[in-house]
């Protein structure tokens, strides 16, 4: 198809196609002449993935870029989309530390969520810049006086074990799918389980007033 | 204390303090003469939870007065403090409708999130906004081919009971207590959550890539 077919496929215009071209989001199609080419199937597929991760995702183009690649490399393994994925959505440029590095050591104060991970054995990068979120939300619950301590953590831990379990089960086997899946269902899933988590409540006031 | 002692004490100033007493959002103190009062611990702990409910909480100041009207009356259950705090936190004043009322009725389209939860035997108010917020959600979910299905919409239920289990028998038996731990509970333990989500993500990830 040319272009503005494309264009008309995904909705999204010519002038925007032909920037994500310029900036190597998206494959040049292959040429017909030397000033058309034509696109397939694959193209209206990145095309709307980006918009996915762009708009739903609200990544930047830089990010969105850095996704893709990950995809674009056959040898990458599922930990290493979700990880991409993930940090993709932190927006950072995360470098993993040298292995046996110590996190807490080298002027970082001593992080509790760090420590709680340890405790509850999960296998998490120790630089990885969630723990830091986790640290940061769980310090505005204690400043609120929420009483939310370590054995109140692992319980909502258990809980969101079995969450991440339907996570990481619905990632599909291709790269692509996957990406779409991480960074879309992380986003887009936590908005189904926060008004789910408030019905969840008034279920169980309501049974208990019974 | 004097007005200037509950301003040092909350590191509120006066001029902020002054116009919660106008609004009534503070009752007034015990009047020491025509232009000075003396204030108690209990205005120190009403002024915490007024800047909590705002800043935290993000509440506006009028929705703010709804929730102290609720603390306020002794005969509140904790269903209704419950409900009366979620629906602050929604921003809307949301009146229930009369008793055997059928939402899907008078022009409503029917709801996907509302058929899912009568199947599930969840006992929520049928009106519920938060009830539209999870339609939306769970659309947004659809349009990004997440493959959300009914089914593993009740594996995601299943494993957010669990944490409502949580978040309810934390709930304080006093109403102030109980205003602070959901509205405030509601806000700051998503942002815990969130974080654990992905790293409970990256911990089967990397378990099952051992």
């Amino acid at each position: 198809m040319k272009i503005s077919e494309l264009s008309a496929a995904t909705d999204v215009p010519v002038a925007t196609l032909k920037y994500y071209l310029r900036e190597g989001l998206l494959p040049p199609g292959e040429a017909l002449s030397r000033t058309s080419a034509a696109y397939g199937d694959a193209h209206v597929e990145r095309v709307r993935l980006i918009r996915a991760l762009t708009s739903v995702g609200g990544l930047s183009l830089a990010t969105t870029r850095q996704v893709l690649e990950v995809i674009g490399d056959p040898g990458t393994s599922r930990v290493d989309v979700l990880g991409a994925a993930q940090r993709a959505l932190l927006g950072e440029d995360f470098v993993a530390g040298p292995e046996g590095d110590d996190p807490d050591e080298g002027g970082n104060p001593p992080s509790r969520a760090r420590a709680w991970l340890t405790e509850a054995g999960w296998q998490v990068h120790p630089h990885d810049p969630v723990i830091d979120d986790l640290d940061t939300a769980w310090a505005a619950c204690d400043a609120a006086g929420l009483g939310l301590d370590e054995a109140r953590m692992t319980q909502y831990a258990d809980a969101v074990l079995r969450i991440a379990r339907v996570d990481v089960d619905s990632v599909p086997p291709d790269a692509a799918g996957a990406v779409r899946q991480v960074v879309l269902g992380t986003v887009l899933v936590d908005r189904v389980l926060a008004p789910l988590r408030r019905l969840a409540q008034q279920h169980i006031a309501v049974s208990e007033s019974d």
